[in-house]
């Protein structure tokens, strides 16, 4: 997959060319995304013509300790393992009321009462995951979350997704769109 | 002033127009800036030529707890006072060494050790000061600060940016530019 460099925009577009082929796009809140048959991952602003083209920058950490980094790098997968033929991107937007948290009242809603680092843990290595930032760019969204896990952990995925949507912190979610992926290549 | 709003983009223009002439620029660390006479605020791209350009944008606050915030807005001035007729415009990029640090790091560096919002605290409401990021936006610098004072203010914004640049913080800080301002309107 392209688009890794730290501070380097990637761009995710919908439409119907790229290396990965869409079996769904659902709707999770807020409003949806058009249809697409495909996506492709660039590093560059392509003109082809996109239904939809999402940006986002790998970013600095913002919740994350270094504890908490030391045992995701010790369990974590890359991305681009043969055997990952399944993907997901989910961007998603989060409230006002969010953003006007201080950094403490965000860090303790994401990890001390919606526990999203040590769910996210319980899923390695089979889930491969990548953040992408796009708040400050004044995109639709606030993160695109890249997901890469081979098609026989999708049930472990799913589980995880439903835990975390069920976590304090998603009720700051206003906008989040579940795109499925098939790599074709 | 302009360039308010939460997520929009502010432009800091550098040329021979706008409604701040400079007194004087100096590079504090790393390359230096062009020479410009004037310096103008927008909200939007403006075609006409600049000797240089800097972009930032309003995003939520990264270390500041819900006790420091309560504090600082108990005492902070807001931009734009009659008698604050002078201001600073310091862009600074930091080291890749401090992006590396996880959060929990960064804030210890930031406030523990560093006492960044403490000091800061200390000048208000003398010194107005308004933090635009730009390190997601891919430019050539991390931060733009901007600060506004009375003329007779000056000496004691310079002491504390005497005791930030001693500071911990600071040897995380490779480029630095520190842009003094008078209103001309």
């Amino acid at each position: 997959m392209s688009g890794g460099a730290t501070g380097m925009k990637t761009y995710f577009n919908g439409g119907t060319a790229g290396e990965w082929a869409v079996k769904r796009i659902t709707t999770i809140c807020g409003t949806g995304l058009a249809t697409a048959t495909h996506l492709s991952v660039e590093d560059d602003e392509t003109p082809a013509p996109h239904a939809w083209t999402l940006i986002g920058v790998r970013s600095n950490q913002r919740y994350t300790t270094r504890n908490e980094a030391g045992a995701l790098l010790a369990r974590q997968a890359p991305l681009g393992r043969p055997e990952a033929a399944c993907a997901a991107l989910i961007p998603i937007r989060k409230t006002p009321l969010w953003w006007e948290l201080a950094q403490d009242e965000r860090r303790a809603v994401f990890e001390e009462r919606s526990r999203h680092t040590s769910i996210g843990m319980e899923y390695l290595p089979q889930v491969a995951r990548r953040l992408y930032h796009c708040r400050d760019l004044g995109g639709p969204f606030d993160f695109l979350t890249w997901f890469e896990f081979a098609p026989e952990h999708e049930v472990a995925f799913d589980d995880m997704l439903v835990r975390l949507r069920a976590s304090e912190e998603w009720t700051y979610v206003d906008r989040e769109v579940d795109i499925r992926l098939v790599r074709t290549l």
